[in-house]
């Protein structure tokens, strides 16, 4: 196994076009067939990252903003932004273009986490991460304060050892 | 529209079977799928208390633990835990189960949130919630916390501001 | 095994929304899509009761009246009615609702047939039901009868034996 | 619209073949699913016969007997066995083949009935059904038996008005 | 094994209704659903000529022309029109008609082609093929050209030794 | 409407897991499932590049190597190759990965043909294509071998007067 990887190696890319299944009475994309499809793209770059299968852990905070629209194309883009002992976190950004208007926007961004397995479902050592541009910096340093978040929302953290989270909320603390 | 509600009154419960297309090559129930589940039994829940149709507008943070397995029966629960102007807060439970092995156990919980809209897409009033037991009661009070979070989160929030939230991180203090 | 069960152990609920590909070109659920379901609900019945594996024997006749339209809930409710040797007879009520106008009416009702398997197919003894309300002793009293009608529409009891069946038939008789 | 039709009018055939997700844990195929596959090819037929859009009505009881396995081939034949003023009787047919053992069975047989509608969904007139062989006199003949029987189990006649069914019953009598 | 079979011996009929999921913003049948449909009814042709578990080897030039639309039948028919070794080609013709309508037209044909395999996925012999109407025959004849073709186009002949296929570019020369 | 656009504008990138409904009863990829998955990529990459809705015209032969199987992740990409008036040449090329094995390899390669249409089904104007690379104006100027190829396999054109077919069979000739 390589003991480290950049973010660019686990770079998933996915094209979903919206159809009728997908949508509710209004035409609009169902909340649950993204965040399905945000799983997927991030488990294909979690398994790429490690080599390994692997099993959804977490999914932070994510909230929709602009209904994406039957017809419309939604495009995924995933890739690690950290990796713990056989753990990733995954960033993933989703943007929706409806094409016979012309029209093109974010519609919003996630953080899943990974676990890698072996075949009898054992957790198993990762790569370590090396980010290299500046976004991909800035993501593997936020990734110590939405851990200790996700250890305090699942009841494994006290709040007064979140030193990284309080940077977070006190930024300028 | 009636004025309040209570609870019961959208209660909603799910039960999925786990079928070869909703697993991953080690037999396990893939994250994405639970998450779309939650999202439509959660969506069942908000339509029963605003009468409305409506969409998704943010899931909180999800962490899974123990894996369910091809097979298993998923049960899923719904109700309303808070609403505000258009929006509604649903608390969900899973619960899996495997029959033939008698072993039966709780998933995880998530919160949803949901905004009822008319026709047109315009969002509407929906009715205030009545909390009845202990546990909808705690469930109601902490919903201002985690809508906070999910403010500063979303970037349209600053910390400091955030009172109600602190009583979520520092309870003692 | 436990020697006997009650109804509401096996008592399951599945909601489900009435998607695009569920409905025909007059956006109404087609016939076969909720005998899929239905059978889904009771074959959770049917495996909560028995512990076991189970498949479908038979579904007794089936008519359905007023349509459930696109965009729907439909609400499924099954529990064991009577168990037989390796058997179980499940009783299932459906229900649909169209949230935003109010409308909620009570779709059709079903009986479907299982039996349990062990994991060489071999079927298996499943716990006697021992009825609670008076619904319950009335659908575990009638279902000689329609076990009866079972067995002499599938061609196996000749109808001077079925003096169950004359019962149903000629109830004042 | 022609007056009548002959029943190889409606003649349809329909293969599937049997993938995971049509199976159970057992690898064998979900009753429901059967019964959903029955609903569609029998639908077709109706169409055919009546030129119009159809709606399932009623199934009769339907028994299965061995199993279907995943990956074997199912045929399914449906043709009009009877038609009344806006509803049809279908019969259908099924075999199921495990080709590389070179298995092949009748797994079982159902009577479905459909109501033409036109596009406001008011019902339509169909063509009289003419049989030609001597089994499509008898399933023609059958069909005011297999009537009386569905109006009497949906509450709609009772068992003294129901002459043709004694016949059922009673064949000799 | 039979040493020779007709091509009436794999002869497949499948119908399919053209559901919301398959068709695009316009209501038309997308052309890989079609392309998939084709390649299920061809596959159970090519398992019943050879008695094996079949993969898809190829497909040839497939033009579309009508749309088909929502809720139109589709009926497609398969049949061997010549074997090789392990080999066969199938040729699928595909209708589709609009029942309410009573508009009913050709939408296209193809040629497939399947090897059979053994479980471990080895290459098996399968029987020859007996051509017995006159357009059998005439399948039977062109598909020498249709193979030299198939392999020019993958690189495996030169155009020089294609002599059959000379003979479908210069009919007269 | 831009009169020229190049094939990176439509450069499209789509992922899917090999799921266990995907495959046939040896865990391989069935073709017909891939040939689905290649026709929503170059649909997308037609989309982007006529900036319409389209519709599948034609799909040239492909053959299919190495098995694809279960659990493998599939790279499709496309681009369009050549625009004619109102219709487009595709080019898509698809990699298949078993991540935990570290296996990767080419599957095939494929030409779809699209014609982008207005809301009543009228064929509209596309941009002419500008290729880039060498190995887009490689394909560019295949274009027209292979569209000849397709009006003479379509009955559309006769053998002699495609000129640019024969550069195809007789590059030396």
């Amino acid at each position: 196994m390589e003991l480290t990887k950049t973010p660019s190696h686990s770079h998933t890319i996915m094209n979903e076009l919206v159809l009728p299944n997908d949508t509710n009475t209004l035409n609009n994309l169902m909340g649950g067939r993204l965040l399905h499809w945000m799983d997927i793209v991030a488990a294909i770059a979690a398994q790429k990252h490690s080599g390994k299968t692997v099993v959804t852990a977490s999914v932070d905070s994510v909230s929709f903003g602009k209904c994406i629209r039957l017809g419309d194309v939604v495009t995924l883009e995933a890739k690690v932004s950290r990796s713990f002992n056989s753990s990733m976190e995954i960033h993933i950004v989703v943007h929706a273009e409806n094409i016979p208007s012309g029209e093109k926007f974010k519609s919003n961004e996630a953080y899943y986490t990974f676990v890698a397995l072996d075949r009898n479902g054992t957790p198993m050592k990762v790569p370590s991460l090396v980010p290299e541009t500046e976004e991909e910096h800035k993501r593997y340093d936020g990734a110590l304060r939405r851990r200790q978040l996700r250890l305090i929302l699942g009841g494994k953290m006290k709040a007064d050892e979140a030193t990284e989270l309080k940077a977070l909320f006190f930024p300028e603390g």
